[in-house]
């Protein structure tokens, strides 16, 4: 189990998908440092795109990377949410303060929040009570420049640190690409959903193969109150997201359109 | 591309997380052939707790494994969401009238519904504007019984297919295990999580490793509106589940708290 100096600091916990080695995750690291003492568990690999998606038929191992002042290392062979899981149960004495999962390589907006590994590990976060935030930068390149995004980052962080967040939540943020950001926006998820390609093309055996390609659509352009709007417009836009997905108006409805149903001669319940 | 003969029947998608030949898929595919012509697109192997997973570094194959009358399968090394995607964009001619996932052998009750490839495929469905229900009965042998399960099933899919799902939601049902179910009720995903422990052991090269396990808490059990509840009381639970998560309550109160700002001199948006 893992013991930090100066342990009345804060205690987060931070992971992504794009691997330990993502420049994003240095980055996020090190603001999280400034704060608090820091414990990154992080796939050894790239996991992006893997959801919330975690490891059931395979065993996975913790090897540590680095010991630094405040600053703690590990490495997994799991996934995003893996990662939360093994520091939460088999690292961290005490429970982190927070967890924050990022700076992702490329965007996770709109729909996109159900695809990828970062908000997977934030929603784990959130699953277990903890205070939880995935930041993503719109820049898919390895080298993308986080120095615009950090102090965005730093500003959301500290709120949470001070205002926690309300239990069954986290927070999805995305930060413009370019240094021209013009604020933070709060947001709700906008429709909108990838235009699937596949390209096609036959392997050195003669197989043909299908490769997932694709450009996001917004399906609705002419709000102002989404996700997508406040990136189109440079700013950082922030949602929060709830882990009960239940849709509390539809079940009304369906109570009454017929698909409940009791066995004959059962009570309803 | 895929043609039916008969077309003027349902056009019904089926896929699971258990794998092509699970016990479950062939029970769901027996009953959508029932009322339309059904394209199975399932993994060659398990993917169980695979989530919303997709596949963006590796290509898919996919290989046709049967073609009987209203019924076509093909497998995939993809995950359940890339069998949807797979079907949509390079299998089918036209949109199917709905998307099937499961029968899952295993519980996807209450938060479980985030770690499921079952659901995760149904989320697919309804990303892409399609009526979407994924099933799951709590049974995670692999020659779990579907006997009684299976009127449940056609009672939801024939609701389903009547009158169709609202944009952007899908089902979520699970099935008590046993041959004696009650009825079916309109629930809300409980608040609950798994408490996890890992197994720790060491491999033959003497390495320390880690393998989930655990069990699921119920967070609210006096609750009587939850899908957990209605499962305990030998009732089917149906979650009507939306794909957007974005917390419109918290929104409001986070806008007041200062997590909005902008740069200075840049107007608010």
């Amino acid at each position: 189990m893992i013991t930090f100096a100066e342990n009345h600091r804060p205690l987060i916990l931070v992971t992504n998908d794009d691997g330990i080695d993502a420049k994003g995750i240095r980055v996020l690291a090190e603001i999280a440092r400034e704060m608090g003492n820091v414990l990154v568990v992080a796939s050894e690999a790239p996991h992006s795109a893997m959801s919330h998606a975690i490891t059931v038929r395979e065993p996975l191992y913790l090897t540590k990377t680095c010991q630094d002042d405040h600053l703690i290392m590990y490495k997994s062979n799991g996934t995003p949410a893996d990662c939360v899981k093994l520091a939460l149960h088999n690292l961290l004495e005490r429970r982190p303060d927070m967890v924050l999962s990022g700076i992702n390589h490329g965007t996770n907006s709109s729909s996109s929040v159900h695809y990828s590994g970062t908000l997977g590990a934030a929603r784990e976060g959130a699953i277990n009570g903890l205070p939880s935030v995935g930041f993503s930068v719109l820049d898919f390149s390895a080298d993308a420049d986080f120095s615009a995004a950090a102090p965005f980052c730093r500003h959301i962080i500290g709120q949470v640190i001070e205002q926690g967040l309300p239990a069954g939540t986290f927070l999805n943020v995305n930060i413009p690409k370019g240094n021209e950001l013009k604020g933070i926006k709060v947001c709700r998820q906008a429709q909108g959903k990838w235009m699937e390609e596949f390209v096609e093309h036959q392997d050195p055996r003669g197989r043909n193969y299908f490769w997932l390609t694709g450009y996001f659509q917004n399906l609705e352009p002419q709000a102002t109150d989404t996700d997508e709007y406040a990136l189109g417009h440079g700013f950082v836009s922030l949602v929060p997201c709830k882990v009960d997905i239940s849709d509390k108006d539809l079940m009304e409805s369906m109570k009454s359109q017929g698909y409940e149903m009791n066995v004959k001669g059962v009570q309803t319940l």
